[in-house]
């Protein structure tokens, strides 16, 4: 199956029409995709992946909480498939019988331990890894650990946007990851953007 | 428009085969609502609340971070509008231009601000609120003050499960508020539960 060109039009149009800026590279998507969100596009976004990744037996789609849960959940709906998404820190709900990993968040100057639960992630299971952002890779190096712990096949990434610039993206495709985004951002002020 | 009962058996049956029922009260669902989620469910509960809330001019879902969020997003789908959830506590992504509410949590154990951008609640919206649980009523206590502090119109509450028990969904359905539970839990004893 060859990989193809990607791109998802609208998101593009909505991330620089509703995009804002603000200085230190941080993108807020607020209006559509992480605080107030829009189905449609989202369930858009879960066609784009699924045409992506068609026929490779995806059968688990996995993100950490909270912004990668909405895309999550279409992107499963559209592979008919489960959602898992691991928890930022141990919480008295979660068993103890976790696989766990360490992320660092720029935007939020912080490190959470994910875990998600021996029984949802299995030996075997084919995962789509999702996420709104894609900046440093910290997030998705913590999931991409979870399924090594599991010994599930991480299929591919689908993001929906990927801050190209910030290097985290080419870092994983050079260790052989395949990552695909629906909106590339190549370079940002402190008040405005260009798509790639 | 008439109010009917509800009967969702799908979710019912999922429950009483697939809950976990925890001392003290806690029921996990883990395997479909809340860390591993089955998005066939999620939707057919959506349809169920569309079935429940038809003809109200509802242009928004409103849930919390992170459970809800599955659930406000399949139903905003289903509405065709808008969802927004509010966040657990300020972070530097968010304006300061916002709602705010204290919600705590019982099976956590602690309080948290629950915050919601003035920009994506207005005055004159019509919003369903949603959550996968329904036990003491505090995040829906939450969720209804930062309505009331828009100015936005509840017009009611769509749960996933509500444990009737605790008292929270009686004591908001007494002020007026229409709550609508999909599975409503009688009592539940350290391991074992009862639906009504």
């Amino acid at each position: 199956m060859e990989k193809r060109e990607i791109y998802m039009k609208e998101l593009e149009e909505k991330v620089l029409k509703d995009g804002k800026v603000l200085p230190g590279g941080v993108l807020k998507v607020d209006s559509f995709l992480n605080h107030q969100i829009d189905p449609r596009i989202l369930m858009a976004m879960a066609n784009e992946l699924k045409k992506l990744y068609d026929g490779y037996g995806i059968n688990k789609v996995m993100t950490v909480e909270a912004s990668g849960i909405a895309i999550a959940v279409f992107a499963a709906y559209v592979f008919n498939c489960k959602a898992v998404f691991a928890k930022k820190s141990k919480t008295s709900n979660i068993s103890n019988d976790v696989y766990s990993a360490e992320v660092r968040s720029f935007t939020h100057g912080n490190t959470n331990t994910v875990v998600c639960s021996k029984e949802y992630l299995c030996k075997g299971d084919k995962v789509l890894i999702v996420d709104d952002f894609l900046a440093h890779g910290e997030a998705l190096r913590g999931l991409i650990s979870i399924c090594e712990q599991a010994g599930a096949e991480v299929v591919g990434c689908g993001i929906a946007i990927e801050k190209v610039f910030q290097g985290g993206g080419n870092e994983l495709r050079e260790k052989g990851i395949r990552v695909e985004s629906l909106c590339k951002i190549a370079s940002m002020s402190d008040t405005s953007l260009e798509i790639c």
